[in-house]
């Protein structure tokens, strides 16, 4: 059994927590950088809302809009300086994952310096450590990416074709704030892609360690299930507040320690995916993840059979793997996310170099380019 | 819905993870006090070792032993002034509920003053507000009270016969280290006890609330089926770890708020349980538990029938609330754990005192006079 640290932030959650940003805010700092995307936030007119609420509670607030999907070094180093030009002391990112992801990096490189791209993790000792970061305060508008609650980020550098993670203490949220009433105009399409990236987060881990840990497997279990039943409820009824809350609860604890205290395991199919989108940037994550899901699952088929059975077992009452697969792909394509990835732009040509790409970027979290190899020629 | 504020502290958990004391606690203070219960870390050989663990790391380490079941408000008040005398920053606890409970009253009364018994939570504004207090390190040893994981304590007071809790921020521990190793010396009625605690931690919050939240749900039904299941085991098994696992994880997230995020419901069982071992000093907190759990669940059963149906459903496999009593009862009797009041010492007279004594002391927290004396006398 692995020992497992625990690092959970301080979290708001439910319908209507938004409302406690101001105070909170005005608690942590007094000059915030407020991250956002590139136009719904504006447009819904709640960032205008976020804004005053912000000042009428004392802070001085300067805007950093723009976060495109898969965010690159460039923006966030950018994101950094002016965060420290400006003197502030706390950052603020509302918008989905790149926006959460980006606020971090952005915490990290104003405090500690130099460029987000020196800190990627390739490996233990073959890169800097974050040992320093602003505050940062988080309220994702998505049920995705659980960036809210882990001490991560992940970065995209287009020279490199690469997109790699950044690890430390320091990228710990000070406090997130998880309103589900935000995801309520999400479309059906990032409504699905988001419960994807949940599924994955759990799944991927789970299947990959072999020893079962009964209370981290249920809670595992629970989490899957969560993201299966409402990401389908909240496709068909995007208003219905109770399935949202369920979609963002299970998000926010799916790249938590809980799902997966005591056992091994990691996350081999978010590597493949990395390189996917380090090499083709108009594919978005989750998008990725759900066109190297079944691939990824029918090539392991046999080496997660046991652990595939009881998940399967418990959540449709079969103990049959190749039908939980097969339940799984009906899900992903009952949301029209299924597809092949040459009909996303990708060139055959590149897909052993992609496979080579998770050798060697991410041989540290047990990437293998032979996998990667098969899944990438599968999915195509 | 309600809206959640999680609080989890860092924890390190597994079994070995007792070898990280040392370090940790270097990293968080220099001059500990290290509060112990009467015999067993002693006798078993265990505090030499972490004393010379602790000093080999650059601690100065104080003793703070004697802490006795349901700790008293004048030991704690002790406690904290040695801690100030000694000048120490750190508390460390090693123990069950009441050493960790003890740690955390110690902390407070040294940084912030007075007695504990000034903070004790009457209601709103009826006492004074925890603000600060010292670095706090628990190391349970016991899979029962969850004290490791959350911001609360219970104190008594024998003048008063009261038992009474004490919350705030600056009670969530600093760093807890959860060691199933820790607890495979714990008899089989301890363990047994411990996990009356737990299931109830999480199925009081649970019955008394009546709206479901489909995660908050699961999350709750799989810590109880944890505390079903492996106590069974480690009753017959004692020296099980992978069972003592289960439950040392099962009693840390129990009364977090992740079984019971969104949801209203309470603690109302454990509000008549404080009031009858603040009457009984000789009735530990779970013994106590365990003689008014099936009272307590008979005498509400039509409120709470549709959500032990859903549990006897999800659990048993039959959405039937008589038969989960019944199954709970034998659970109960299994370990020995079933009795009448009378048997330990409680008078007939005292019963009324009691019931009266739940609706003044925790009105707030739904403490219910009627309920109580029903539950007391059919506990009786």
């Amino acid at each position: 059994m692995k020992i497992t640290e625990i690092k959970f932030p301080r979290m708001i959650m439910g319908p209507g927590s938004l409302s406690r940003l101001g105070a909170e805010a005005a608690r942590t700092g007094r000059r915030a950088l407020l991250v956002a995307g590139k136009k719904w936030l504006r447009e819904s007119g709640l960032l205008e809302k976020i804004v005053s609420d912000l000042k009428e509670n004392g802070l001085e607030v300067h805007l950093f809009e723009g976060t495109e999907p898969n965010p690159k070094y460039d923006f966030i180093d950018r994101g950094g300086r002016e965060a420290r030009d400006r003197g502030c002391d706390l950052i603020i990112g509302i918008g989905g994952g790149s926006v959460m992801d980006a606020s971090k990096g952005i915490a990290l490189v104003a405090a500690q310096g130099g460029s987000i791209w020196d800190y990627v993790y390739y490996g233990p000792d073959r890169s800097r450590k974050p040992e320093k970061a602003l505050k940062i305060i988080l309220v994702p508008t998505t049920a995705a990416t659980s960036s809210e609650s882990n001490s991560s980020l992940v970065v995209s550098n287009p020279e490199k074709k690469q997109k790699m993670p950044v690890f430390g203490p320091p990228l710990l949220p000070t406090l997130s704030i998880v309103d589900p009433e935000l995801t309520l105009s999400l479309s059906p399409e990032l409504t699905a892609l988001g419960a994807v990236d949940t599924l994955c987060h759990v799944i991927e881990p789970y299947l990959t360690s072999r020893e079962p840990q009964f209370l981290s497997d249920r809670i595992a279990t629970s989490l899957i299930e969560t993201a299966l039943i409402y990401s389908a409820v909240a496709v068909k009824k995007p208003d219905d507040i109770y399935a949202r809350t369920q979609l963002s609860y299970a998000a926010s604890l799916a790249l938590s320690p809980f799902p997966r205290a005591m056992r091994e395991g990691g996350l081999r199919l978010h590597w493949i995916e990395h390189v996917l989108s380090g090499h083709y940037d108009s594919i978005p994550h989750a998008r990725g993840l759900s066109l190297l899901l079944i691939p990824w699952l029918r090539r392991n088929i046999d080496s997660f059979r046991r652990r595939l059975e009881d998940l399967s077992d418990a959540i449709f009452g079969r103990a049959d793997a190749d039908f939980f697969v097969e339940k799984l792909e009906e899900w992903l394509n009952s949301s029209g996310l299924t597809g092949r990835l040459r009909d996303f732009g990708v060139r055959e040509e590149d897909l052993e170099i992609m496979a080579s790409d998770v050798e060697e970027l991410y041989r540290w979290g047990g990437g293998d380019g032979t996998e990667a190899l098969e899944v990438l020629r599968e999915a195509f």
